[in-house]
């Protein structure tokens, strides 16, 4: 048995149906690339038939992006498969993910199957993907939950069709190790055939790094994870903590390895937060700012003297360093594009050009600006790396305990302008009701993060708005010394989103392993 | 064996250790109330010889909690063991936890003993602790790296010593589950006498659960866990996670059972989330706000069709149902210190009062106050429940994009009033100014965190600061229908703080078990 284990990557997939998440194509190409960098085996991109926006991403990563397999989702159904597909067939390395659910509950509640009929979509699912790539992956959704012999028939099946990965989901989270590892040991037994055993483990016990780790420690030779643990309800098991547990234990682990650049960990880990809107908790494993004693980023010289007594990763090795200064108010557009390309950043044309004025803006305000500081700049503008509607030509703002909070927005729209004002319960609700009026785009605001960039009190703010208007649902991020301004970009960029969502079709809720 | 597995609690130990954090005693006083009403076994108060913040803390909460034993940390040292002694004394359970370390790493850089003075320090410090309780407990810090048959050694001596529970730390976060529970057997199976063994398991590879309820399965009948899984670094096994596995898998941990009243993790989850500043991931097990498919708190009627097709715990079990609407602008005094009361949140005296003011002023700017929207005003009383020096009187800000952002406060000092005028690069940080210039207190803000209490564009704006000024840190937290105001007195607060804490001795920097 080879010693390597395949990095499957679901950010994109799983963890991209969490609620309130909503990534538009260039945002997903900018985490594809950067899983790319990390190197990952392989990339779940999405699931084509849910809707045109997920396909189009998909088709944009198989297009784009070199190196890791890139694989799409697919139910049994014909339809599912070729759209699947359509989606990767440009890609280097194309997969096909094929699901469909094997225990009793999901079979009689949500598909309304027989056994019989489930074995007969598997049959004819994984022969029809067979028949586009040689690669192919089979998961009998909600796996750890279903009777063990049907699903050895129905794996059998799989693979004497033409699959050549088996993945077993414990979809509902209700694994424990010892019994999880039992379970891909006793597939590996009864299944005949060449293929690869994976493990798809959920979080909802707080056991998805554990049940992952007992899969592979009974012979699965693919993990399928997500950054941050994101993913649907408590997630999926952590890629960081997954690379971590076996580079750190590898003699207990008989010596396995993932082919992951362990140094990528941290910043791939803040560029899905901030893509996403999904903060990472401070004592989060491996990437939660407080995960080295050394307190990263606050006290650079404060590492603690004997460091390996309460230590057992190096922060280095995870890319955990205090981000260096880069760039202050002098450095030129040339220098500004060069380091987004050492930071493996990249920005072209508009999306350039408009990060590059916000750059300068930010720049006349703050001394320096630091690397986490240009990724969040670069977040926003990936943000709204579509065509957006409107932009923020000016804002003006008056509150404070004294006064009812007023605001005044002018916005361009296309050629013309727009403009609004408002009073609100506080400042930014104000700025919020404004910005409603000269849109016309009014909804709830559901949720309103705001965090600093980096420490000091020059640090920007950074806003995340998730806004449900007419029953879409977007989030939009803004970044500005002013948190006021910020939050006006993030809710006029989460408008821009709404609007553009408007003319799509709804993506269908399915949930998948 | 018992079929009861006691939850030790270590949040206001090892989880109030975290950096930025620092609760004052009202703000644990609270917490360990919450702890008993929760159901915990054994509440961990503090460290008592490391502050006299500490000393106070753990007395305040040994004399006024009823139900769980209270125990409090302490090396072998017999100073260390009087003050632990002196601060649990009047509880109606008190335990002294004796810890030392076993590993050579340890020994070696750390205390710079040999085994034999280790084995001695063992000896006193147990038997010291001993002759003032019954209720003893001794840990071998960092034991998962310790040589294990010195370390049997050493928990013989406890034990021979008057040692009742022994707790065995992975101090580091190094152990994998199988490992780890092969290590609590042969423990139990070489150590003689009558004791419970005990799991205190760190979280830096992801497998701080995992590894605690493999201790379970060998016959661990107390488990250290922390909520939210809060503690040193990448923080200690999650309470919750731990009780939900135990309560969801029951069949497979062969029948153990916890006394934790599961309806009330979620409240215990926001009480911590919000006196700390420690943000819960949405996507956290058990208490994140994904943790269920149907979105709690968003959509109260939106819950899925198949529920039990995704979930393997009901969000009621969890006390995760969306908030009730509880009060309103025509509420008076009594319905609300009434209202409190069932919510099991007791403030009296000056801080219901202030609570009752704040609560006022938002009810007539809101329509309706949820429980959550109650929860967090309360917090910010318990924040400056101790005498705070200065308090906002008045605020006036302007801003936008055109002109540079300028604020003005008035507060009261004692009897007295100061003012600042200030500008700044944003809003917010014109108001610091402002209220730096009015104060003298001037620092760094390493953190700045803005949530909403609740869905909603009327959702208060719930804002936590840390601060360090003059090498002394802070938090404080203010709630407001204004995110610019609630910063003001976040900041406000955090200067209280930091007032007070100068006045005391600063902490010694311990880390422990």
């Amino acid at each position: 048995m080879t010693n390597q284990v395949k990095i499957f990557d679901t950010t994109l997939r799983d963890g991209e149906q969490s609620p309130g998440i909503s990534l538009d194509v260039a945002e997903k190409l900018e985490i594809a690339e950067q899983l790319a960098r990390l190197g990952v085996d392989i990339i779940e991109a999405g699931f084509p038939i849910a809707s045109i926006g997920d396909f189009e991403a998909v088709e944009a990563i198989a297009r784009a992006v070199r190196g890791p397999v890139i694989t799409a989702l697919s139910r049994t159904g014909f339809q599912d498969i070729d759209r699947a597909w359509e989606a990767v067939r440009d890609a280097e390395h194309p997969r096909i993910h094929v699901f469909i659910a094997t225990s009793l509950i999901h079979m009689k509640k949500k598909l309304r199957m027989t056994e019989d009929q489930v074995k007969a979509e598997v049959v004819a699912g994984v022969s029809r993907a067979r028949s586009y790539t040689g690669d192919v992956e089979f998961s009998p959704e909600d796996g750890s939950r279903s009777d063990v012999d049907f699903m050895c028939d129905v794996l059998q099946l799989a693979v004497d069709n033409g699959a050549t990965t088996l993945n077993i989901p414990d979809t509902v989270g209700y694994g424990v190790p010892e019994e999880f590892g039992h379970l891909i040991a006793h597939i590996i037994d009864t299944v005949a055939g060449d293929y690869v055993v994976s493990t798809h483990c959920h979080n909802d016990l707080g056991l998805a790094v554990a049940n992952s780790l007992a899969g592979v420690q009974a012979g699965a030779r693919q993990v399928e994870c997500a950054v941050n643990g994101l993913g649907e309800r408590a997630g999926n098991a952590a890629l960081e903590e997954i690379v971590m547990a076996i580079k750190t234990r590898r003699d207990y682990f008989g010596g396995v390895e993932t082919g992951v650049r362990t140094e990528e960990l941290a910043r791939t880990s803040r560029l899905v937060s901030r893509l996403t809107g999904y903060p990472v908790q401070y004592n989060k494993a491996v990437v939660g700012r407080n995960a080295f004693a050394h307190e990263a980023g606050i006290h650079q010289h404060g590492v603690l003297e004997d460091r390996e007594t309460y230590e057992i990763i190096d922060a280095s090795t995870v890319g955990q360093e205090a981000a260096q200064i880069v760039m202050g108010k002098h450095s030129g557009r040339h220098a500004f594009s060069d380091t987004l390309e050492k930071m493996g950043l990249h920005l072209q044309g508009d999306a350039l050009n408009q990060a590059f004025i916000r750059f300068k803006e930010l720049a006349d305000r703050k001394v320096q600006l630091t690397e986490a500081d240009l990724e969040a700049i670069v977040a926003e503008e990936l943000g709204t790396g579509a065509v957006h509607r409107y932009s923020m030509v000016s804002l003006d703002v008056h509150g404070g305990t004294q006064a009812t909070p007023i605001a005044t927005v002018v916005l361009t729209e296309g050629e013309g302008k727009v403009d609004g004002e408002a009073e609100g319960n506080g400042m930014i609700d104000a700025v919020i009701a404004a910005i409603a009026k000269a849109t016309g785009v009014s909804g709830t605001v559901l949720d309103f993060k705001v965090s600093s960039v980096t420490g000091g009190g020059d640090a920007l703010g950074d806003v995340i708005i998730q806004l449900e208007s007419d029953g879409y649902r977007a989030s939009g991020r803004g970044v500005a010394t002013d948190v006021v301004e910020a939050s006006a970009r993030a809710y006029l960029n989460a408008v821009n989103k709404v609007v553009r969502l408007r003319d799509r079709p709804r993506r269908e809720r399915t949930v998948g392993p």
